[in-house]
């Protein structure tokens, strides 16, 4: 099996070091990442520019590609043929903080995994429930889940258009509960404006406020991870809102 | 009623004007828009850097406003209180190509209106399925299609988390046939790598390929444009799929 591992952190992040020494035990691995962070970077298709692709290391000494790109744009280099050999399961992260609710069409995690998908490949992304101010973060637990779950899509596979988003707790691997299958929560984001002015007197703004929390309810992605449980939520990249078909019909669109 | 306007090919660009000349018609309009282009830039959220907004013109002399953020940028900043009244409905557009199945995550203007529903205002993304090489487009038959869905929205209100995706063929008004609810169809992408030597013989990548086409279906935005009809389509932004949690559930995590 040959697994492609990439990022939204850049390719020099401890999450994705781990992921990738995790993923040789299941086959061959290929990174190719970003060369900078792109946290909530969306999913993107960069095609007003051309896009570079650098050799690397990790810092184990393993081999890596660095590109210029969106997470999303490595996906799909690879899959178009940066990478020669055929590619078996897309595996992002592992992200420092929980990718829950609303934040799966920011992530780059996530929405790499979308890349994947959408070029028939199974993805997945992993990430961590830390908080910030937590100081090191130890990746061991969730790369050891990361096995785990990458696994388990290897040998079963996965429908085409669905992706898995996986959620680790924080903890220590004795203290990680069992794994949930959950569905996708809600979001509470506490964003608000940062208003200031620069050494010229001029307004800028920063998109400030608090990290954001959840709506915590059984079955979801935020209440597995605030019980302690590993989240993993199939995600689909159909968005219709199909509850609402039949009442739009009914609206005079005349 | 109070209307912000926004889009991803930038404040400048003439399927904005005519959005938000159509919107006049409804109430007061507000333009918040990018100064540049952001096609296929995802669902952003701008952390790393402030942002900038400055006071611009339409063409028509109309004031608004242009950010060097990305469109999902310009929707938090005007409801986070760059824009000091009360926003109604927030409307994206008009792109000058359909954003249909797989395309509405990358899109920059339907991601503008994931925006707008996260923060709980309606949002409605329009779009005009004009192909490459068309010449210059008339985009006036779409904004008086996206003036009555607007009008529709205002009165009736859209339950949360649900945004409205429309597409409008490349038609004189006379031409258009009627509006059809539909559900998100399947892109098919024609991407190809397209790897190139700079002037110093060192590789650069673009994404290149075909423009992309999609599976003719009937109920789907595609098909609906493909026979020549509006389509309107609701999407959500809870993306589990549902049809895979029972599956899942039986598979061994342990």
């Amino acid at each position: 099996m040959h697994i492609l591992v990439t990022n939204d952190d850049g390719v020099l992040a401890p999450g994705l070091l781990a992921l990738a020494q995790e993923m040789r035990t299941l086959g061959e691995v290929t990174v190719l990442a970003p060369d900078r962070n792109w946290s909530a970077s969306g999913h993107v298709k960069t095609m007003e520019r051309p896009l570079r692709v650098k050799e690397t290391r990790l810092a184990d000494g393993a081999p890596a590609l660095a590109c210029d790109g969106a997470p999303s744009d490595c996906v799909a280099l690879a899959l178009l043929g940066v990478v020669k050999k055929k590619i078996d399961l897309v595996v992002s992260g592992i992200n420092p903080n929980a990718n829950i609710g609303h934040d799966v069409t920011y992530s780059g995690t996530v929405t790499a995994a979308m890349e994947a998908v959408i070029n028939r490949v199974p993805g997945i992304a992993f990430s961590l429930d830390s908080k910030p101010g937590h100081g090191e973060l130890d990746y061991g637990p969730a790369a050891r889940v990361a096995r785990r779950v990458a696994a388990r899509v290897l040998e079963q596979g996965l429908p085409g258009g669905v992706l898995l988003n996986v959620n680790v707790p924080c903890l220590r691997d004795e203290e990680i509960k069992t794994s949930l299958v959950t569905r996708q929560g809600l979001r509470v984001y506490r964003d608000a404006l940062d208003e200031r002015k620069d050494p010229r007197g001029r307004t800028y703004y920063w998109i400030g406020g608090d990290f954001p929390t959840g709506v915590d309810e059984a079955g979801t992605d935020f209440g597995a991870l605030t019980a302690g449980h590993v989240s993993i939520t199939p995600l689909q990249l159909d968005l219709t809102a199909t509850s609402m078909l039949d009442r739009l019909q009914k609206w005079d669109w005349a």
